[in-house]
């Protein structure tokens, strides 16, 4: 099951921190796609906390409440928004070539959301990519060379494509779904489960 | 439990369909609160759905995937918006008023989500209320006197008040859960689930 996600989204925490768990309990395997939700957000005018503080509030607050369900323990409210997301996406696209993709985004997700060091910006840049196994000095020159720019603008291209316009959001065959809160959902459907795939029964 | 909904939001369908079969199920009492959601989504600019083709796309398919969980059959895209979405929620705060409001807001969705027949309008707004074993007539004079404008104003400042941006949202104490997608939360919240209440074990 395809996995995209932007470093620099808040509910993304929560999937980029289960994933391996939920990958563990039901032998699917997903396959990490970093894309830049900023630029579709951006095209869609999909603006949902930017000068909505009301809804941020509320934000937080869930994700608090959810980590909690998850066993996660962040400190509330994390910087937002990124500073440096396109960055921090890019060095994903690297890592996704070279295979360490969740090592890193976990890491950068760990420091920004539990210590409060923005993902993208030093030193949450470079100590994320030595956790992972690697030379932040390569990796930060690969992803700020075509493999690392194109490679994003590619991806986001792709995911435009698909008509996803948020992250998290998985994919199985054609069927997107949106949202932390919607992982279990295509759990089953890869599953072929009979709930979701069910005709209704009555309109009743 | 409070469940403060407006009749005009898409996803409400979803919640004011199996909200008895919940409440049946969890022996838990839901108080349905009528507001007017799209004077406070202006208010804050929040627009989801309108000038957001891919987004309204996802919507939909998201509500039809979800409703053959829930076992129930709209027929979509329904109407949207609605045209007359103040008046069916002024009948709404007359029907809360008199103590009928479920009944009501369900026939509501139920010729809207699966006969096509936008709620607010007429035929609907008279068949819901007469299938709820009222005179239209007498209703309708009602939600359009102060007893509904005013009843449907001092509900939405209430909501307000309450830091609500959406419908539907559940409300327990002072926690807010928004979205249909929460509605198993705040049981669990209720409940006293150690679950939710508990505070993170770990920041791994």
């Amino acid at each position: 099951m395809d996995f995209w996600f932007s470093i620099g989204s808040t509910y993304s925490y929560l999937s980029v921190m289960r994933l391996a768990e939920v990958a563990a309990a039901t032998r699917i395997t997903f396959r990490w796609r970093p894309f830049n939700v900023r630029t579709i957000m951006r095209e869609m005018e999909n603006i949902p906390f930017a000068n909505k503080p009301v809804k941020a509030a509320y934000m937080w607050r869930d994700i608090e409440r959810r980590s909690a369900m998850y066993g996660l323990g962040p400190r509330l409210p994390a910087p937002y928004p990124l500073e440096k997301l396109e960055l921090a996406n890019r060095v994903a696209i690297v890592a996704a070539a070279e295979g360490w993709v969740a090592d890193y985004t976990r890491a950068a997700y760990r420091h920004w959301f539990e210590e409060g060091d923005p993902a993208g910006s030093e030193p949450n840049l470079s100590r994320s990519i030595e956790e992972s196994g690697h030379a932040p000095a390569r990796v930060i020159e690969l992803a700020n060379s075509p493999a690392g720019t194109e490679g994003l603008d590619a991806a986001t291209a792709e995911a435009r494509q698909l008509g996803i316009f948020g992250s998290p959001t998985f994919v199985v065959g054609r069927e997107l779904f949106w949202g932390d809160d919607r992982l279990e959902d295509p759990i089953g459907w890869e599953r072929g489960s009979a709930a979701l795939h069910a005709r209704p029964q009555s309109a009743s």
